[in-house]
């Protein structure tokens, strides 16, 4: 609108878990708006699950790759008021500057892109909103410094420096193999019920293409196949997912669901035992394990 | 922001089935964003039921002649990863493209609007992305289509021609007369609750202005009314809603609720019929027909 | 895109309750999109409770001073349709136009931003769309308006001049004081859980740190904390809000739950009677109150 001069960044990506049925996303917007009017806002989710940061972080490292470059702000924020810091990491050589808590919300994605180039705690009042209530960081502090910094202010004006050694570190889960057993976990479910695990499809290689997977609702079998198509209905396949990693489904219904699975859910793979007597996996399977 | 070239289309109306809690539409939006950064991107809705291809289609009918001209992207894709066609289908004369599946979601708006002047498959790997893993073509497909579409890209680049009488129909129930019946079908109940038949006004006019529903739940009266605010409390009412059909209301109450519909309800009307004792409809009235 | 002559106004802030799994919002955004291509629409909330005129005017004013200037839609109309007046009120001297129904969804706001300059009926049927169906005014009048506002249509031109007495008031409850007692109530349950009271910080301090909360659910003691991390698991406090009012919470709980309370609920707000024996409050002493 306005014969503005050129922004420094002119995408600002939000996630939060704010959910959608406040105002508080609308806020955010706004603000950026009132600050930097040039800027688009794109919103990745807000419907991360209250207070779940590591659930925050993956889903900015699904979409990390996707982003246009510029400023992220992420905000699933639990400890906001207290003296967890507000931070902008700088990542890529400059090309993106990502903003929010220092809880670890961001710290996959900076894992991701190679670690942080530089970091700074955000407190210069210049750039921030000071109110008598401090709930509301996401408006005060994270949205006036992600359009800042799009309107060219320099990351290091936002406060002192942080040693990036110092920043709360990512906590992504690895599989653990045992024994003919990949202890793994669901990472995620989606709308839809697929289940994605802490799996690369390279760690399947040396298990037959139908294995069991153990499960705390009982032992199943569960067939590698190359789309939900493949599957017969009710057959439990898995799949090479959109991010490259193995996902639990099933063919049009939720997996999850069918399965009980969630976010955290421990699922062991292994190869069916051909010495037991029929061969076959029985529906329920629990008790001591005896490989 | 950029001083670019002029963009072909400058709007890309987006609906899909993948909901607002996973990252999924905003990926779509950021890969839009990072190949042509100038388009617009204006979400119609996200919530159709998953999978649910016929309401998609119909959503998109309702939408269709407010949308701004440009690219419309509808996604509701049970099939993703199959060989179910990705195309893109010019209507109108060039003045809008349809991105999304051939499964059905795309061929109401298409018949809408005249019927298709080209269609052409998705396959130039040069407008799409690969990856390992094939279920989500919204971000690896249908955004990278739609935004070289609006970039200038020629719909006949993108892959081979389809001749139009090969896209998969569009399947709208129509309703049925016999004998002074008027069997419809629940389209659509919205957030409110009302419950839009495929009756056109006309069909009504040789009923009379209080008429006898036959619902799976039983019998009710209901009477045609200009507005919500002409019924007294609890009447059920039929309206011209804002679509230009018939939908059968209530005055703020869920009429859906009240009357256990859903899409796909039937709903026959009938005058009530005089020859009965008390001349009135009893609340519940199933059995044998005696008509 | 287009090298148009400069908008008047270059954001429309839209605030309904039309959900988001309609595609009510998205066509409000495609008939803006449509008149007036270079406006940004910042949407504040879609999820206000069907109806909820009240909440909607809350929401508003709780976005308000965060707003960027320009037109604010506000939809919540249960009595669409009627003879209830479609409106737009200009406020700050002229730096933005309130558009809704007069029906107090935009009174709250009105009232905190000094008043109405003016206001006009929209009823030129130059500025609005015609349809058989009179059920969806956010499409048919409400963006068409506010586009025209924004291309530079005078509010003037839109229908006859209001009164501004004439309006419908804003109508938020204020608390009461008796005999020691704070009679307060709930004016918003957030997506935490946290229940927002119509108090002022001020308004307690008369109170002890530790007071106790007649909620209709039973006593219990709360603590004035400044931050929700200042509590103890399960402890009950009050905060400063982001607003600037008093909100009842529990720290990574909600409080809403936890105590059963909504939107409207009343609480009433007393110091810990020493003179009761134990000199503690009792989790639950409901029956006739002795103070």
């Amino acid at each position: 609108m306005t014969g503005s001069t050129p922004l420094r960044f002119d995408t600002v990506s939000f996630l939060s878990d704010y959910g959608r049925v406040d105002e508080f996303v609308g806020v955010v917007h706004s603000v950026i708006r009132s600050i930097a009017p040039e800027v688009r806002v794109i919103d990745i989710t807000h419907d991360i699950e209250p207070y779940d940061v590591r659930a925050g972080g993956l889903a900015l490292v699904r979409a990390a790759n996707y982003l246009a470059p510029g400023v992220v702000v992420a905000v699933v924020d639990p400890t906001v008021g207290t003296s967890r810091r507000p931070i902008a990491v700088e990542i890529g050589g400059g090309s993106s500057i990502l903003v929010g808590p220092d809880n670890g919300v961001l710290a996959p994605v900076v894992r991701l892109c190679g670690g942080a180039d530089r970091a700074f705690e955000i407190v210069n009042p210049e750039y921030r909103f000071t109110t008598e209530g401090g709930t509301f960081d996401g408006r005060d502090v994270f949205a006036p410094a992600a359009a800042h910094l799009c309107l060219g202010v320099d990351i290091s004006e936002l406060g002192p420096e942080i040693d990036p050694i110092s920043l709360f570190p990512a906590m992504v889960p690895l599989p653990r193999e045992e024994e003919g057993l990949l202890h793994a976990e669901v990472l995620w479910v989606d709308r839809y019920g697929n289940a994605q695990l802490n799996v690369d499809p390279d760690q399947l290689e040396e298990f037959d293409d139908v294995v069991r997977l153990v499960l705390d609702s009982g032992a199943r079998s569960a067939r590698r196949v190359p789309t939900f198509a493949s599957l017969n209905p009710n057959e439990i396949g898995m799949i090479v997912d959109a991010y490259g990693l193995v996902s639990v489904v099933l063919d049009r219904k939720s997996a999850a669901e069918e399965l009980g699975l969630r976010t955290a859910s421990a699922v062991s793979i292994e190869d069916i035992d051909e010495t037991r007597p029929s061969g076959t996996v029985t529906p329920v399977d629990l008790g001591p394990r005896r490989i």
